[in-house]
Order: structure tokens, then sequence, then C-alpha cells
């Protein structure tokens, strides 16, 4: 490597997923206890830059500006750790990443942010690192973020082995124009986060059935995706998220991520699709926003609905996304 | 048997599923299809008359005074051709039932109903039947009033037979002076009875593993009742109704019981709970309504947060019941 910084700068978008990631087999490796399966968010991304220097005699971290310290900072530096040893390089890193959107919330910010960090600390070492050698990387940092890699629907095969737990594309992004209207119930940072909560999951009597039921799950939205059909889609994405959710509130502790209002709007989002004939349906992460999946002739009249239930509601919108991508090499 | 009308009054109590029954295996004879834990509520009660006559073409009901019809009526009748068959009478009944406390909310009307209206037309029949002979009978007629037959602290064993499933006291009422404060979210009819709903327990993947692990809840709550230990009763009676619910909202259809300001009471319970320290629980059965088990000691202090939380909540408030008996022979 020359003795000047090396500095790469990426992009990788948020993702929802429509068959939860939730608990792993393997915490240390982050192998998770069942595949799953989520679409990239065009409009939510993180944006992050770095630089490998000689001088640095410790890695920095800025979000949004602001220099970050404690569990964030800590989490960065493992993952720095991890591939500096992969790498053999002994350098510190700058890294700044900026989020357009809110973190914390339940959209995934770890996933898009963990995405584009290995996208751009690989490039900046001069490493040209395919599509799976991303994702595999980039699950260590946060299991979600091996979907943020590869571009439109996703599916990350659980694997048996380091090597075998990797997210590819089995749609492109213009295949289904899918939009995600997200109802921002709170923007306060969640007490639990997910990669602790992914260590209870395995206290709920439940995640055995859920775990034992996934494929069946897999196959089934896959097969929606494939063939445009919302119905048997809605059924399948509604039904994982409960499920992940009945395992969180059966967990020891418990995890209550839902607001009152969260379970307002899963309600109404149900009467819309079952009574109003939208096309549209509900899944939320590990927090209280309710993610409105909607076809895209019907998201105008979903945004219109949600505000009529509560002015104040901040909403964000987004289409189907690309993968994660290197903007300035 | 004489002449003349034949007729007697008797009282259940509603109780309260601290283990939940939900699914049968044995639809026919509501074999249900795991064991249950309650207690009765003494200020939740039916009260209801029988009257044999041998005028009567058809049975008659009323409800608070008026004539049923439709499938309370039918309910009804199917219980009492189960009478007949059982008791070799050709004789139609005229039933007159009050209850005291609001129908089809989520408090176990059919309980107490079933409960009262079995006990009053055996022994307006002469009968001399046993509290067990009782509870299996009152069982046909809703699963869960065979646990109002018995006093107190109530376990209903599964069984494997219509002979082996029935009620039985394991702690009197006075052993421990629990208070329910119950939360009247909505007095509106579900949408989806109990007995429907049982039907559906078996399509959620996670009613195995609910089912599967009863066991376990069944001893922890007997034993917690025994050495009125709070926290441990609290623990797992809010696992077990959540299992519950997650069993429902995973079902096809999926069922959603609880209405947004019950998913706030269950959260601010938790709070007053781990946070505050009062000894209070939730439970929920198939409706809205929150059950707050309390510490008599905190049963004020909850009603009064409750109101706090909501003026206009209506709230009622039991110790616990004795068992179903005769008010007239």
């Amino acid at each position: 490597m020359a003795d000047g910084p090396r500095s790469a700068t990426a992009r990788a978008h948020s993702n929802i997923a429509f068959v939860k990631y939730w608990g792993n087999r393997d915490h240390r490796l982050r192998l998770p206890a069942n595949s799953s399966i989520s679409m990239n968010l065009a409009d939510l991304h993180t944006t992050t830059t770095v630089a490998w220097e000689r001088s640095l005699r410790l890695d920095t971290l800025r979000i949004n500006g602001a220099l970050a310290a404690d569990s964030a900072l800590e989490r960065v530096r493992n993952h720095l750790d991890m591939l500096r040893a992969r790498f053999k390089t002994r350098r510190y890193a700058r890294v700044c990443s900026m989020n357009n959107f809110p973190m914390g919330t339940g959209i995934a910010s770890s996933a898009s942010a963990f995405a584009a960090l290995t996208m751009a600390a690989g490039t900046a070492l001069g490493l040209n690192l395919s599509e799976r050698e991303l994702s595999i990387l980039a699950r260590m940092g946060s299991g979600s973020a091996a979907r943020s890699i590869p571009s439109g629907y996703v599916e990350w095969h659980a694997g048996h082995s380091h090597e075998t737990s990797f997210a590819e594309t089995f749609a492109s992004s213009d295949h289904w124009k899918l939009i995600d209207v997200i109802a921002i119930v709170s923007r306060a940072h969640k007490r639990t986060g997910s990669s602790a909560g992914h260590e209870t999951a395995g206290s709920s009597v439940l995640q055995p059935a859920r775990i034992g039921s996934a494929a069946d799950r897999m196959g089934a939205v896959k097969s929606a995706i494939m063939r445009r059909d919302f119905e048997q889609f809605a059924s399948v994405v509604e039904e994982d998220s409960n499920l992940m959710h009945a395992v969180m509130m059966t967990s020891d502790p418990p995890l209550l991520y839902w607001a009152p209002l969260s379970f307002a709007i899963m309600k109404e989002v149900r009467h819309w699709r079952t009574v109003e004939h939208l096309q549209v349906c509900f899944t939320l992460d590990a927090g209280p926003n309710v993610h409105c999946i909607c076809a895209s002739t019907d998201a105008d009249a979903v945004v219109a609905r949600l505000q009529a239930l509560s002015s104040e509601l901040e909403i964000l919108r987004s289409t189907v996304g690309c993968g994660a991508y290197i903007l300035k090499p």
C-alpha cells in the first residue's frame, strides 16, 4: 500500500425484511437462525467515507458530523479490527458516515451503515471484493447489513458457516415497484437494540416454531414476489412480522417494541386491505415504526389515510433500491 | 318427577385464567389442548333460574330480562339437549339468566353462564351431582365454565376423555387475596367469539409450542400461588397471556383481540411493576379488556393509575370468588 491516505466513499441503502432475521445460531459469526428476505429502500441510505491513515493511532468515527463514542464507536472499531486482520493492514481509519433518515427507530440504520462501511473500507484498501465477499463481511458488523449489499429483492441464505452465509439478489429493483410508506411512530432511540435482542430470541418457547416454519414463508414470499401476487405476499409478510414480535414479547425479558399507535396502524392497514381493497400490508422491525408495503398505485392513498389517522405522524416513503455502490473511489 | 314445574336458581362467578385455554384436542367434547388455571371472580356473576315445565314445547331463554334468540339461544338449547339426553327427561326449560357485568367483552360471560345453567338445571331435576360431574357437564357448554364450578383457585385438568376433563380447587379463595382490576377498554361485542376462535388455534405455527410448554407454566403458576410469590406469578401470567395472543395473531385468519389502548395499558402495567414496584401484572382473554391482577394492598394504586391514563375508562374490580352455588332450590 502507498504511504498516503487511502480513502473511498460508498453508499448503501437500508432494507426492510419480509421474512425477518431474529436470533443467531452463532452469535460471534452472526450466523442467523433462519434465512431471510428483504427489499432495499432507495430513499433511505448511509454514505460512508473510510480513510485508512498512517498517522492515526486509533479509529475515529463521525456520524452525521458528530464524533461518535460509546457503543457505536466500539462496534465500528470491532468491525475494522476484523477487516484489519483479514486484509493484513495495521492502519487505523477515519470514518465519516451520513444517514439521511433517523437512527435507532426500527429503521435498520445498522444495515446500511455496515454495508457502506465494509464496501468503503475494502475499496479504500484497493481490494476488488466480490458482492458475495462484501455481503459476508458486512454480515459480521450487523446481520441485516448482508442484505444491503446486493440490489433489489434480496435473499440472505442462513448458510452453515462463515463462507456460506451471504445475501444475493433474486429479483431486480424494477421487477415489482413496491413502495415502503413508513409511519414514524417514534424517533426515540429504542431501549433494547437489535444486537442485544437477537441474543434473547432463544429464551422464547416460540422461537423454534418460528425458525422451523421459516423455510415455508421464504418459499411463499419469493413466489409471491416473482408472480407479483400481492394477496399472498401480504398474508405471509404480516404473519412473519407477527411471528417475530410474538417471539420478542415472550422472551425473557419480554421485548415490547410496538407502541399503541403502531398497533392501531396495524389494525387499520388490515382494514384498508381486507375491506377497502388497497394493496397494502404492514411489517415492523425491532422498533415501533410501521412499514406499510404498498403497490405503487396505492401509496398515495395509504399516505393520505395515515395522515388522517394522526396529523402529526411523520411519514417516509421509499421505492425499491439498488445495492451498495462506490460514490468516490 | 312430579307433574308441577321443577325449578332452581344457581349463581356462578366469572373466572380469569392465569394459564389460558385456547384450542381443543376434541371440539365436540370441548377437550382442551392444554390444562389451565384460573381464579373465580367474586364480584362478576351470573344468576340463572331453570324451570323444567311440562307445558313447554321449546326451551326459552331470557338474558338480563330480554328474550334471547340466535346463537345464544341455540347454544343454550344444545346444552339443554345434552342434559335432557343424559338425565332422561323430555321436558323443556324456561331459562332466565342475569349477568351483573357486560357480556362479550373478553370477560368470560359464557363461563359463569354455563356453570350456573348446568347447576340450576341439574338441581331443578332433583339430581345430586358432584362438583366433578357439574364441572364436566358445564365444560360441554363452554370450556372455561368447567373452572367456574369449583371455588377459589382452580385447575382444569385437560384429561384424555369426557370423564377425566374437569376442574378442581387447588387453593381456597382466602389463601391469597388477589384482586382483579379490570380496565373495560370496550363494551362492544367481539367479532370473533371464543368458540369460533378455538377452532382456528391449530392454524398457527406457534400453537404446538404453546401447548408443549403449558405444563411448565402450570407448575410455575401453581407453585407461585401456593407460595404467594408475586414476582414469579407475574412473569408467568404475562408470558402465558402473550403466548395465547401470539397464537391468535398468527392464526388464519389472524385474530387481533387487543385494542391500541389495551396495549398501552399492558406497557404501563409492566412499568408499574418493574419500575414503581407495584404488585400488578396483566392478562387478557379473547377481548380487549385488560385484567390487572394485583396484590390487595396495591389495588387502589392501580385503579388510580388507570383512571389517570384515561378518565373515561370504566373499571371493574373483584376479589377471589367461591364456586357455583344454589341460591334457591
